[in-house]
């Protein structure tokens, strides 16, 4: 009888939780080995039902179990790291070291973006290893990051990608084509919980530009952040000052982004803001594409992702959907697990 | 060390050669122990490079090396099948009979939708098992089967099925939108390739059954043909005679479809070959459909389909891309051999 597949889960925040009640719900047999969080840890081999709703309750709730000196859940855990154990990083925790993991033959699993993301010089060693896997990093559950990998590994050669990456902004776009006034658009997309708590970290681009490094990386592009020219949405009136402030101010910039729309739309065109990447180095930012094309027809927070290579040189292979969400984002790390306990 | 990987091809038509010249250039290591089609058949354990070049160079050339009774190459091999070969069936042979494959614990890869389109009965076992992988049967290298497969084997459940499934039919609707009569159309299509060697073949719309039926049975819903409604784009008067009639007589729809392209324009929309498949059943033909949805932004030969699940319920995971071609369609098969030899 083969073993059940252990598994640490990194992170207990909605991704977390609902990647939990996925595994659960998927019948899949496996063990929960450690469950932690900046501010909880539980730790059992295997940890019981009762233990895993502790966990997730104290999280709920914000009553830490074990507070963690330094948000490093991985030295702490370290020692129980075991040979083709399952790693599932859905935190947001930044700056892991994942030496050891590695070292022990673990098996890793991340929606969280950020070591991906990090200079070539530390991230390289995440990417082109069939034991690592990311697809929830980018495109939350699409097959971004599998279908990439599946084209190079046949032999595929990409040559350049181009993609709508940010629900948020996706969704300010559509609005903006909607008649509305940038001021507005930004205030209905964060009054959706569309837009992270400070609107500015979606509207800066930092976000799409940490996606289109790893697609870029994905693709075989050892690429940096300083390859990627990143227009941001909001200018320099608005930086650095508070947020209500910011809310008071966005109008100063609703004639610029209407002149913008009116000039796309007098060509039969709409504004999207799109990541177009080769090997050579990336442009993010906001782009008049065709009303008739597939990017076009994206409206509201849909993302968009389109691979051109040697053989799908004329008309890319493209994938769209939902980009973001607590659900889709989980089942694509459930994917992951499934496909490491597979392998 | 491993052992290295052991192949029979079956068929070696354009996609079979396509096969064998892109395994070569993706620097795997593996070795082929038949290669064999309807009139040709070779043996070796391993074949050396050289029996693999008088193979195709016999087919190519039309010279059979060994005339094969009754098209049934599976019959001959069956004593060379071993426990983990990978049998690739790129042929379009009919009633093939892969219960001794099965039986030996070979695993089988498929660009041949003639058993998965086959009456559920017989077509059953083919489906839901990890070593049966058959992603070309359908768009090509469109990762279409395979995401099917992750999402129900992650708990996800579809509901709905959309598609654009013959890139043949998408010519003809784009070719009819801008302005050609049905006449023009089919004979443009014809000239450039897109069809089967009587239009007919696929305007009948049966080519498009077979693949919704694949796909809807990947889905999880055991459907039969005779679930699925399917439009013609020819009608009775050019039922039954011969080709160059049919020809001379397409003119006869002119008229018949010049009014529906209007019609569907009037409405800001514009027609596709569509088909919606529920587990119920599905429908398949010309559709109106908006100009600026995913559906309506394809133009040419482009295929599509959309999954609609529990977990993408109101914006479709889609995924576009070419539908035919001997590169991707090989790619296609590439691929699905590369995923066995690393399950």
């Amino acid at each position: 009888m083969q073993e059940k597949p252990k598994i640490i889960l990194l992170g207990l925040g909605k991704v977390g939780r609902e990647v939990i009640h996925q595994l659960d719900a998927c019948g899949l047999a496996y063990d929960f080995c450690a469950l932690a969080d900046s501010s909880a840890c539980f730790v059992g081999e295997p940890l019981n039902k009762e233990q895993i709703n502790t966990a997730i309750q104290a999280k709920v709730h914000g009553n830490p179990l074990l507070t963690l000196a330094d948000s490093q859940p991985l030295h702490v855990l370290s020692e129980h790291f075991r040979k083709g154990m399952i790693i599932v990083d859905t935190s947001a925790a930044l700056d892991l070291d994942w030496s050891h993991a590695l070292q022990k033959g673990c098996k890793l699993v991340f929606a969280n973006k950020n070591a991906f993301s990090a200079p070539w010089v530390q991230a390289s060693r995440l990417f082109n290893q069939p034991e690592i896997r990311y697809e929830s990093t980018v495109g939350a559950g699409l097959p971004v990051i599998h279908t990439l990998r599946t084209m190079i590994g046949s032999g595929d050669q990409v040559m350049r990608i181009e993609g709508v990456m940010s629900g948020t902004l996706g969704y300010v776009c559509s609005q903006l084509e909607a008649g509305l006034t940038y001021s507005q658009a930004i205030q209905q997309a964060y009054d959706a919980g569309y837009t992270e708590p400070d609107p500015r970290d979606d509207l800066s681009g930092f976000d799409v530009l940490r996606k289109a490094l790893i697609v870029a990386r994905t693709a075989g592009w050892p690429l940096e952040q300083q390859d990627m020219t990143v227009e941001s949405l909001y200018d320099d009136r608005l930086v650095g000052i508070p947020i209500l402030e910011f809310f008071q101010r966005t109008a100063l910039l609703d004639e610029l982004y209407a002149q913008r729309v009116q000039a796309a739309a007098s060509d039969g065109k709409v504004l999207r803001f799109l990541a177009t990447i080769t090997p050579q180095g990336g442009r993010i930012g906001l782009q008049a594409v065709d009303r008739n094309s597939a990017v076009g027809a994206l409206h509201g927070a849909g993302n968009y992702f389109a691979f051109y290579s040697r053989f799908y040189n004329e008309v890319p292979l493209s994938i769209a959907g939902p980009g973001a969400g607590i659900e889709v984002t989980a089942s694509g790390v459930l994917n992951d697990i499934i496909a490491l306990i597979n392998s």
